[in-house]
């Protein structure tokens, strides 16, 4: 953090955080999109896998940079926010760039975030960095709400329903199907399990009780609609263990009615205390836009890491380990007198 | 902390955090019901001010002590939970318990709460303790997640609807009139307000607009129930404000179908990301018993309380401050395999 630039706040100068983004996808662009609403950030560069960089359009004035030269960019960034994938890019990135900079992911391969926080707490170690993995809004807030719930109340029951919205990894399942030339998939929650659920019913509930799935397919002309349809309701891991439902639509219905990639979901507790009083305590969101709202969560962690690599710590972390008042842009005198 | 109690907990030795208790009405009582959930805390004391301490007939087998005497309870009490009025005894007993305790509170005059910080910071850092204020729903969970929503979405605007539920400031309004037996007033949250924050219609709302008030009133034999009427409805600061209605009752009708402690609320923040998109994020709670879930809430920022303290922090804090893992019962690496 050798080069810093300031702006003249209320007064007093304050340091721009200057942030790097890793990877120009939704996330990506989510990220350059909703920088703007942070007065104490600033975005200075992109960094790309594609080559040759000039491939890359984007929307704002920085340098698109490739990856292989992101060492050079060590002393002019303050956190890189990792936009790629959990499958393929994480793995990789994350403990590598975690040796040159702060930086936040939105890792969500459960089984393996251990395996991955071990991978990138080395990292950050040896390069005096602080990283935040797994942050976004799940795994990240739903994950903050179920911890606070699971404590104050440890005798309940909490359940997470996800919906309605797009999941691209169930899209592009049904976009790997011969025949087919595109598609949308929206994971909806049952109505009914939620509301047994806030009742205070306890239910045990499958699979299948708690989700359907609605797809939308363009098919190509010559395709075997059946034969699709029957292809996605068979497939394992996404669609068997489901009540699935499928429509055939033409490219224009799915382009002008299906292009938002809203999501959200609820994170519902029940618990009781003393003799037999109920508790129900509820988180939802509700999102146009998955990516942006998801870029909103990672940039307001880069504030936090910041902030904690300026006190001198270093290593990896989760949303669990992250004083709320570190993501905010307000100091704590006015956090405590205009939300406490 | 020199004395320590020790249970075997999986293979291995878990102190017990030993809690004491100060004050024993609604909260007071509500942390003896609460602490069984907890398997790393025991009550050792309850605490009074009443004389003789023998008049406080309490549930538990553990000592009645007299306030006066808090001091030889320095080495046996790891956390102080002060369940006293935020009017009369917490900005006495905070500080005053803060030289000798680590202290939970739920002080919630929220314009004195500065002052109140700061004297109880004095006396934490004094006494090398650690005191959390001002903890509970609201302020507390409440403010924590006006600050999570707040700091994710800085351009959005949050509001808060409290109900259905009892509010014992407004019951003792009402009880205080002349020819009042008995009263108990619900605050009401209107439905079609909290529907225009979720449709992203981003209401100017006026008290009235927000909440109503529904009071149930038991009047004494000869009294005028229009002359009482007429007094609740135009008490300044509690009733003028808003449209309330009153019916009058039997002691029986109250004491059978509004003898729970029912409270709870809606934080609902609506904002927008990139072109247009808009998001939702709701927090809610239905609490049948307001004091017991309040005592869950100090409970588990007790623990925080003696973690940071066994770390070596000192002085004031408020939730904002409290990194989320501190409140689990859980290790770190339990919460990141079940919660995350």
């Amino acid at each position: 953090m050798s080069k810093k630039t300031d702006v003249e706040v209320r007064g007093s100068r304050k340091h721009m955080i200057r942030i790097g983004i890793c990877g120009y996808g939704n996330l990506g662009k989510g990220v350059e999109s909703e920088i703007k609403k942070h007065s104490d950030m600033e975005l200075v560069a992109i960094f790309t896998r594609r080559k040759p960089v000039e491939s890359v359009q984007i929307k704002s004035k920085v340098p698109v940079v490739h990856i292989d030269s992101a060492i050079e960019w060590k002393d002019k960034i303050d956190v890189m926010i990792l936009c790629g994938g959990s499958a393929k890019d994480l793995p990789v990135q994350g403990p590598k760039l975690a040796k040159i900079f702060n930086t936040i992911d939105s890792f969500d391969t459960h089984a393996k975030i251990p395996d991955y926080f071990k991978a990138v707490d080395d990292s950050a170690k040896s390069g005096n960095n602080v990283s935040i993995i797994s942050v976004g809004w799940d795994p990240g807030m739903f994950s903050l709400l179920r911890l606070y719930m699971n404590s104050i109340s440890p005798n309940g029951k909490t359940y997470t329903f996800w919906g309605k919205g797009v999941s691209q990894g169930h899209s592009d399942a049904i976009r790997g199907i011969k025949g087919v030339e595109n598609a949308i998939q929206y994971t909806i929650p049952v109505d009914e399990a939620m509301e047994m659920v806030r009742n205070g019913e306890n239910p045990e509930l499958t699979t299948r009780e708690k989700h359907t799935r609605l797809c939308y397919v363009v098919a190509s002309n010559e395709a075997d609609e059946d034969r699709i349809e029957k292809e996605i309701k068979e497939m394992p891991n996404y669609f068997a263990d489901y009540d699935t439902t499928v429509y055939f639509v033409s490219q224009y219905e799915l382009q002008t009615k299906h292009s938002k990639l809203m999501h959200g979901g609820n994170v519902i507790h029940m618990g009781k205390t003393g003799d037999g009083n109920n508790h129900v305590i509820e988180f939802s969101l509700k999102l146009d836009s998955n990516p942006e709202f998801t870029a909103s969560v990672l940039l307001v962690y880069a504030r936090a890491a910041y902030k904690l690599s300026a006190k001198g710590e270093n290593g990896a972390r989760t949303v669990f380990d992250i004083p709320p008042i570190l993501l905010s842009e307000l100091n704590a005198e006015e956090v405590v007198k205009n939300l406490l």
